[in-house]
């Protein structure tokens, strides 16, 4: 039977058919006036989006190589940091660092579950030397469908020297986040999630807090190094060959998002979370994250009792190409994951769940067909 | 709020991607040796499609172009003609005729149904003489949903010497013609139907006897003539210029029909119309068409009491961004059509129920939300 791909996973995301007519042009030199109009551009418009006055530098790069393009630009072998984990990504980031030789201390909350203020802000009122030079938050971690609450995370910095890091790969675009305002001194995020670009392109911007702390430090860096970045974009380049194609792509991403407007994106983002999760619960499935900590860009399912999260994911792909996520590291199997971040609309909530039903149906769970569609319908109509 | 097109109207109708890419190549000359190897390619490929082992001729077209096409190359003014109609282009047959000066008998049947082999019988049967040069009929009547019974049509003109046309604009790759088989003369088609092209290609493909027709024939034709584009087709060519990127496509869509084969499209379309008709049942709406004779291809549905079809189409259009095709005629703003011809998946008819009835909610009806989906699940699960 014919199929059309829904491409449901948390990134890389659909991207729109403007961005992906805006790539399809001959590459241009990366060293002409014709580039530096563009990348002068696009920088300017990013500031928007990450709501700061900060430049916003550009990476060719996937989301993990800004994690540690975060690490190395402001720590220094030996530096004590606080690594806040929600789940893989957090995790990710004190892999990372401890790589490079940090000393990592990591304050976990259950997978599933989002950070509680209150317990970083005591964990911090217990660093009475300020050893701690850093805390490494995760907006929203992609592995278990969970948004933090990082303005309050943050909130529970103030007052302690930490400079205050943010994993925003899979929310910048798609959550609020306001870095300035909320006083976050690094933030990172990847082009293939909210920003609906194809994976190439990661970005970073740091406060002047962290590019202080950037001159200081000493781990060893030549590709992520900040300051380079940086110092070409003053003259409108990079230091090294960007990827063209996507960076086309970027500005007419960045226009989709001017048209449509941040707060509607996210009012989207939010009331599609909703209409997923309301049909997801009417067809008896159960939900990893809780309705007041849930991502509005990708979705943890609990898969009915003996049917294999792996077995609805292969149904859904192969029998009507609805591609999802699985779970990762010890929720692997255990969940499987919707995204709907980024270039998403009701009518693929609604094929979501209608073939998710029909898939638990072939895989002999008994379910009411149409009732998950029918919730999602009333969530969409409540608008 | 952000919204994915869906184009359901019986065409032009979607194209898919992998149509869109071929034709995205620098045009080429078309009396050069790659455009030649490329045209005897997809002429011979048509065949296939047809049915048929005789020429398959390709016109730079709308389906109208190819109704035209078919009259004035088998006719002479003066020339008695019987007009089999169901609807709109059925009409227009008899339209095009008389302009050119054929003396046009009408035999029609109400918008809704199938025209009955019986009558048509009975009617040649009366013409003893064999005055009638030639019958036209409509395969697919676009305006109403319903397809003829071609084959019993045609078998009830055998043992007269009236040529057989056939518009097969938008059945020709959904539903099964089998032109040599089923003793058919003449048979047209368009691009932007079930051939899943952009619209700008018109075929027709003409029997021996046909064929000596037109060496009779004296109706005036230059832009139509066929024995210009058969004898420019035997070199590899046309006699003007064609639409290069539309054959690129054409290559292109031929494989995708070849991949997915012939019988399997068949019963792909015959499934899809099934599931949609079950579904605009169960959320209590009529159909035009009886079960027996409705159209694989596109669905003509009567709105509920007290609400326009137009207002249906406009939020559909407007708030879902499903574009549907209203009727035509003196079914103008009776019923709205659903064309689910060419490029259409399971998926797309899942959506266009779900919002239809979302739709049928905003404009205050009552409907219950998921039931049309779930009659339209139960038939892609029975298969």
């Amino acid at each position: 039977m014919l199929q059309k791909p829904y491409l449901m996973v948390p990134g890389p995301t659909a991207v729109p058919e403007r961005v992906l007519q805006a790539m399809h042009r001959p590459v241009i030199n990366h060293r002409g006036p014709q580039y530096e109009a563009l990348f002068r551009d696009v920088s300017d418009r990013l500031k928007t989006v990450f709501k700061t006055k900060q430049d916003v530098l550009t990476y060719p790069s996937a989301g993990t190589g800004m994690m540690e393009a975060a690490v190395v630009n402001i720590l220094s072998p030996g530096d004590h940091v606080l690594v806040v984990s929600i789940g893989v990504f957090g995790d990710r980031f004190a892999e990372i660092a401890a790589k490079f030789g940090a000393v990592v201390e990591k304050l976990d909350f259950p997978w599933g579950e989002a950070a509680d203020p209150q317990v970083l802000a005591e964990r911090l009122a217990g660093d009475k030397e300020g050893r701690i030079k850093a805390v490494f938050l995760t907006h929203n971690e992609t592995s278990t469908g969970v948004t933090n609450d990082v303005r309050a995370l943050a909130a529970a910095c103030k007052g302690h020297p930490a400079l205050v890091v943010v994993d925003a790969v899979s929310s910048l675009g798609a959550v609020d986040l306001a870095m300035d305002e909320w006083g976050l001194d690094v933030v990172i995020t990847g082009a293939q999630k909210a920003l609906m670009l194809p994976p190439g392109l990661g970005f970073m911007a740091l406060s002047e807090r962290a590019w202080a702390a950037c001159a200081q430090s000493t781990m060893p860096k030549f590709y992520w190094d900040a300051q380079a970045v940086k110092k070409a974009l003053a003259k409108g380049q990079n230091p090294y060959t960007p990827p063209v194609s996507l960076l086309f792509g970027l500005a007419e991403a960045l226009r989709l998002i001017e048209e449509e407007g941040l707060d509607n994106i996210f009012a989207r983002h939010r009331l599609l979370a909703t209409a997923l999760r309301a049909g997801v619960r009417a067809m008896g499935l159960g939900l990893l994250a809780d309705d007041k900590v849930a991502s509005p860009g990708v979705t943890a399912v609990l898969p009915p009792a003996g049917i294999e999260a792996k077995k609805i994911q292969k149904t859904m792909r192969e029998r009507f190409g609805i591609t999802l996520a699985g779970g990762q590291k010890k929720l692997e199997n255990q969940i499987f994951r919707i995204g709907h971040l980024g270039y998403v609309a009701e009518t693929d909530i609604l094929v979501t769940l209608a073939t998710l039903e029909m898939t638990l149906t072939l895989l002999g769970h008994k379910v009411e067909l149409g009732a998950g569609v029918r919730a999602a319908q009333i969530v969409i109509l409540e608008g």
